[in-house]
């Protein structure tokens, strides 16, 4: 692993992707290893924690999960702007090269088969949960968290702290055509008036 | 209607949500109109856009959806951070004045019965798309959009425009605790070197 990095509790797993971010979708199958982006992540339950996913039927990260049974979700930053908008803009079917050319690191996790994205602000590991009738009607896929870690400079005791972090350290919101938005400054309910 | 809203085309919809929002659910059944937020919401299609949303067993709001069959999703602001907070925690169960103690004021669009909340940045009206294994397993629902619109101040021509708009016009982005991030800086990966 990477320095930075620490182990984040199962139960706050959800509060990793709970504001909405972009992320990176990883898989590996048969010496075949591929990251996308997706904009279409969301949590789905607490504990376990689990999460779902939408992965259109011509991308070949989704071929890697559902032969291998395993993925990771990923947060990518705003230094990563340029690798997560490429990721999800080119194919490996049609560039068997696609990670170096949009500058991919991937590292793995000891005991964990799943390319991790290095640089990211949080990891987590999954475990598909079958459901053929979401995958086919809906591209809809479920993940149940098995493992996951962060950057402890923007993540730590169960918080984000993107406003203590540096600017590029901010997750990324994706809206189209190349724009995203970097997540903004935190707000407490329970401190306004 | 109220000023300021206008029609967002249904091929653009998705980007209502494709940032990752926090949303408020509404709907209405039998004279009883309820609202709730949730974090857990996501784009799940284009053409019909489609959206999933996670309601709680315990949401009076989750009733209503499914005696009902429609629902709104609707992306609330900065300035309504408190309310968005206050129909997050409470319940019409137990306080049935719940919507007037939040600040809640509803409005109803022309011809659709869905309460709709006012000072929201984005309205999407949904049919529900039954799925009786993930609404009861998974707590998972998924809805068509029907139709949408959105506050022309701070979404106009298919694109979301925070970057010029007020503040207070924001959408926010809930982590726990009472703690929310607001959407911040435009990023185009287009123009990074």
């Amino acid at each position: 692993m990477q320095s930075h990095i620490a182990p984040v509790e199962l139960a706050k797993a959800y509060r990793l992707l709970n504001h909405g971010p972009t992320v990176l979708v990883s898989a590996s199958h048969g010496g075949v290893d591929n990251v996308m982006a997706a904009a279409w992540a969301c949590a789905l339950d607490y504990t376990p924690p689990k999460l779902t996913v939408v992965l259109d039927k011509t991308a070949k990260t989704r071929e890697l999960v559902e032969k291998s049974g395993v993925f990771a979700i990923q947060v990518p930053v705003a230094a990563q702007l340029r690798l997560t908008y490429e990721v999800g803009q080119h194919s490996l079917t049609d560039d068997p090269d696609k990670l170096r050319h949009a500058g991919v690191e991937l590292f793995r996790a000891e005991g964990v088969d799943v390319p991790l994205v290095a640089g990211c602000a949080a990891w987590l590991v999954c475990r598909l949960v079958p459901e053929p009738h979401n995958q086919q009607a809906y591209d809809l896929f479920i993940g149940e968290v098995t493992s996951a870690w962060a950057d402890t400079r923007v993540f730590r005791d169960g918080h984000w702290h993107f406003e203590s972090a540096p600017q590029e350290l901010r997750s990324l919101h994706y809206i189209a055509g190349g724009q995203f938005y970097a997540i903004g400054e935190s707000l407490n309910a329970l401190e306004q008036k």
